[in-house]
């Protein structure tokens, strides 16, 4: 047996990380654009753009910055906080599945 | 800011346990009927029924047993397995849970 588990981090205003944001994220890192990020989803740009507007909204600090125009045309990328945001998830999520490991040895449902 | 989780336990042959199934699992411990826990819960009889199905399929011991006829009239009520599943669910759940805070403060999320 094994234990699954997915975690999402809120505050009151909504959710601000969760497994699906967390891939839009690192695939708008990987392709410097929301579009593509959305296109490689396979979710609509509506919708991406509505999640990535939520967690914008009440963080201390921004997760995404938008450069309009440049040698490059634009893009989207993640801030530093973005980024070190991502990090943490992963971690919490890395050590939380070992965590339950441990659980399932202890009460003995392995 | 807080981190919520859900859990489950699964085996290659499907889910185990999750949040649903543990919420039937005790109203059906509380009512002693399948037919009024899945009122309770509002699912369909056949829906409950099926949870019920495949969770009874593969432990290795049964987690649900049904008394057919009897002074009262028969009924459904959980094995001595299933009580204590449905314990270490709420144990791990919990502990996971105290685990996610302690991961909070240590990334300074709070």
């Amino acid at each position: 047996m094994k234990i699954k588990s997915k975690i999402w981090i809120e505050s009151e205003e909504g959710i601000l990380l969760g497994e699906g944001r967390v891939k839009l994220l690192k695939m708008i890192e990987e392709t410097g654009s929301l579009n593509k990020a959305s296109k490689s989803l396979k979710i609509s740009y509506q919708k991406a753009w509505r999640m990535i507007d939520e967690m914008n909204t009440f963080p201390t600090h921004p997760i995404i910055k938008t450069q309009i125009g440049g040698s490059k045309g634009g893009g989207t990328s993640l801030t530093d906080y973005g980024k070190s945001l991502i990090l943490i998830y992963d971690t919490i999520n890395k050590d939380c599945w070992k965590f339950l490991d441990e659980q399932l040895e202890k009460h003995h449902l392995c």
